[in-house]
């Protein structure tokens, strides 16, 4: 049943190393990047420059195993993993979604990038209100600590143990 | 670069073929289905039953190989792949957002599922305000073709050439 991933293009950011990174777009607000799809994949980039939102899912490609209780960044208590947004995950998949500026060719410009300089991304998706807007009525153990993510940067927790939140 | 994806657990739903099946989970409101965890991940669940909604990434099994150009589903036009949600693609991995109904064990009781019943599941993220919930400003080409999703349900178009979409 387990199946290979092959990454169809990097993800260049101005994040080099995991101290002071964003640790979610919210708190990478105009933060841009750059997204060079490999060249074979250019022509199914057809249609994109229409959208304003992407989904980027991508690999946690620092992350190596995982446990399935976290203390997250914003917390300091242990949560589920399943619960957070923990980086170490029994498959290293990160989902973002970022602002599109401009394509040229192979080459898009986002906005709102959250990710370190080399990541290895794995697909792209149009962000769809009515398929991706949902009303929230329940965050769990994040109710009240959303907000801080705006302003948080991560340390060395990020490193040691997981991607905050 | 590449990676092995290892399922954690198998969604089930009512659909066991593709058609008639909804679209996308906005044409799946309502629609109930479970998500049975492999054992070995249930402490991962912890604290996941406050959240109302989750981000569900699976294995879409039943697609082989990909066209970079597709015509979607609610469309007469070729599009460029990652400009649609169509599930034939370099790497097979679908995005759905659920609402959490009820967890018991290593079982979660979700509503306005879309994938076909014995889909692998790959992860579980929360679902959080802050972070995924943005403005749309532009929706390309769907601009004035979304809400027919919720309208329609799948043919044979789905099978021959891609998920619609």
């Amino acid at each position: 049943m387990s199946f290979t991933i092959i990454p169809i293009g990097i993800i260049h950011t101005p994040f080099n190393n995991l101290e002071g990174m964003p640790i979610q777009p919210s708190g990478a607000v105009d933060v841009t990047g750059t997204i060079v799809m490999d060249k074979e994949y250019e022509p199914g980039l057809k249609d994109i420059e229409g959208f304003s939102h992407l989904i980027l899912l991508y690999q946690f490609h620092q992350s190596k195993g995982y446990d399935l209780l976290v203390k997250p960044f914003l917390d300091d208590e242990k949560r589920g993993l399943f619960a957070t947004r923990a980086p170490r995950r029994p498959n290293p998949i990160g989902l973002s979604i970022v602002r599109l500026v401009e394509r040229k060719g192979n080459v898009l410009t986002i906005k709102d990038i959250d990710v370190l300089s080399g990541t290895p991304l794995l697909d792209i998706k149009p962000y769809v209100t009515a398929f991706d807007v949902k009303e929230v009525a329940a965050l769990g153990w994040l109710e009240k600590k959303q907000d801080k993510a705006k302003i948080l940067k991560s340390d060395s927790r990020f490193i040691e143990s997981s991607k905050p939140l």
